[in-house]
């Protein structure tokens, strides 16, 4: 018989104490997700990699440097405007590699099905999943295949991690914002999560509102291309939207972010959307969209480079990194005011990837 | 509004019409897994890296050979005697690159939560995969969660991938048995099956059966320096037993198999206990052991140098390939027949790992 599990010996450190059991915030990306993971997961795997929080980890192998990322996907519906859990599995852990730098090269997918899931469900979600990586230019090489009791899971479950190369010279991650830096977003905010959010509402609107699900890694490449060493950090703002990498990054690069808020790209029918549902698009998930820092004297060269690639076509400056309070992103409203934008702490949008 | 999705352009092969939706058998590893596989996931994801089937994909990057391996884990209970799901998902990924030939390196850990599930238990969970990763000799470097809502998971789901290196001259794999290899097992059979399932049913033995739960990186290491370019196929013969992974290397490498049936070794509480489930002992997941195939001349060097090593102590030829029956395993039985060990065909065990 088994022992009883003995915790004894755990003692749980005191940001965790007012959650004693997991909350849908915990895999919401933003507070609760940033504490489990500096007070359980990092104490307990400490390693030089995981600490630097990327979203993926660089570490060397024979002389080269390596990307290596992972993501799991749970989102419902499986199906939905503009993509599928398929195209979201893979384009995510693109994504995840090329924001780190990298040429993603090879993925690997791990399904957790759930007895009675159609089969003819599965070679859709496997066809998408086989277009977007060829879409990306990546091979998916390993597999494997978990089924789990009817009533125990949503389906599908889908787990991506890929292997990228890096090849160019500076580094470039959440820690490496400077004072002077400009922020630009590659197109317009929030369309996946109010995409999902719509279809699982069942609200009514005029315009279909389309996920952004893209592979970014060809108009990272062009940014790289133009901004070289100039740019030290991208990241593609998916759970918590730009509001919870911007604050991330202001955190972990210790620099203040400050937005002008009437440069924030909406688009009138997903602003209308998050009015509705009562969210602000600065916390809702993208996941076709790239946040880059670079030092303001190249911003305008990167920027024209964004804007001649079909993914970046609506790239545009939304603020500055600035040495005033380090730590927080702060948003210049359209009435002249200033508001603290602060890191999302529970779960606006539950399984929206 | 979501497209209905549109499958009318997807036929199904013959083989899955049986089975409109997903069963259990999907993920048991035997033969409904492996029409999964062949008939719907190469098709779809068709490259030569994953047609190979071996547990880890061996790719080229940079000159050098990688291996690729990602595996999910939603064995139930969470913790077992032996171990726990944390084990097992480090353990499990470590051997799958091992038997590839490759030296593992790095992990990612994605983990799927269910809203509600105990802190502590999951530090508990985290605590021993820190600890696998460590005596296994590979760092977790990059990780992920997510949560879904209560009622839709079982605590906890974890996918781990791994990256590791080949640095040997020989390919090892599924389709490298040789006419005249001797087939060897590190040990007792059946232990990790059924201490899950004894757990499960509530069966009292006398002795608590124990996982075998191990990294086996270093005493296939072992294997590699006795037997090197004698070594042709190493599998780690978890769901589906032994059976099953005969079955596939017979199949891959157009041989048969031929064991006999008094040299396979069983415990005897292992023994009793698959006798009240009605269990097969064959067909019982390893969690811990590997079968080698090494060239006959070559046996004796390899089993002394696997004994030579504490997860190899038990180790014994359990039979032999042949060139009759190519794709068949068959055993000579104690009372000098011949008995056929197909495929497993649905599961006979679930979610053991």
């Amino acid at each position: 018989m088994p022992e009883p599990p003995d915790f004894s010996n755990w003692s749980c450190p005191l940001p965790l104490r007012d959650y004693p059991t997991i909350a849908m915030g915990h895999g919401g990306g933003g507070k609760l997700s940033a504490e489990l993971i500096e007070h359980l997961f990092l104490p307990a795997f400490r390693n030089d990699a995981l600490a630097n929080l990327g979203d993926a980890s660089i570490v060397p192998l024979t002389g080269e440097r390596l990307a290596f990322s992972t993501d799991s996907f749970v989102v419902r519906p499986l199906f939905f405007p503009g993509g599928s859990i398929g195209d979201l599995a893979v384009n995510g852990t693109v994504n995840d590699l090329a924001v780190s730098g990298a040429r993603p090269v090879y993925l690997s997918v791990g399904m957790i099905l759930e007895e009675g899931f159609p089969i003819a469900s599965l070679a859709r979600i496997a066809d998408d999943m086989a277009k977007a990586a060829r879409s990306a230019g990546v091979q998916i090489v390993t597999g494997d295949t978990k089924v789990v009791e009817r009533g125990h899971g949503d389906g599908c479950y889908i787990n991506t991690s890929g292997i990228g190369l890096v090849t160019h010279a500076q580094e470039i991650g959440p820690t490496h914002a400077q004072v002077g830096d400009a922020v630009i977003v590659s197109g317009t905010l929030g369309d996946h999560g109010t995409a999902i959010m719509s279809v699982r509402e069942g609200l009514e609107f005029q315009t279909t509102i389309r996920s952004d699900t893209a592979a970014l890694n060809v108009l990272i490449e062009h940014v790289l291309q133009a901004g070289n060493s100039a740019v030290h950090v991208m990241r593609d703002p998916t759970r918590g939207g730009i509001a919870s990498s911007l604050n991330e990054i202001a955190t972990a690069s210790k620099v203040g972010v400050v937005l002008e808020e009437k440069s924030l790209p909406v688009r009138a029918e997903v602003r209308a959307a998050c009015e509705l549902l009562g969210l602000d698009p600065v916390y809702v998930a993208n996941e076709g969209k790239v946040l880059v820092f670079v030092a303001g004297s190249r911003a305008q060269g990167v920027l024209e480079a964004m804007r001649a690639h079909p993914l970046g076509r609506d790239s545009v400056v939304i603020g500055k990194v600035s040495d005033q309070h380090p730590g927080m992103v702060v948003a210049h409203t359209m009435i002249g005011a200033t508001r603290v934008i602060p890191m999302q702490i529970g779960e606006q949008l539950p399984r929206i990837c």
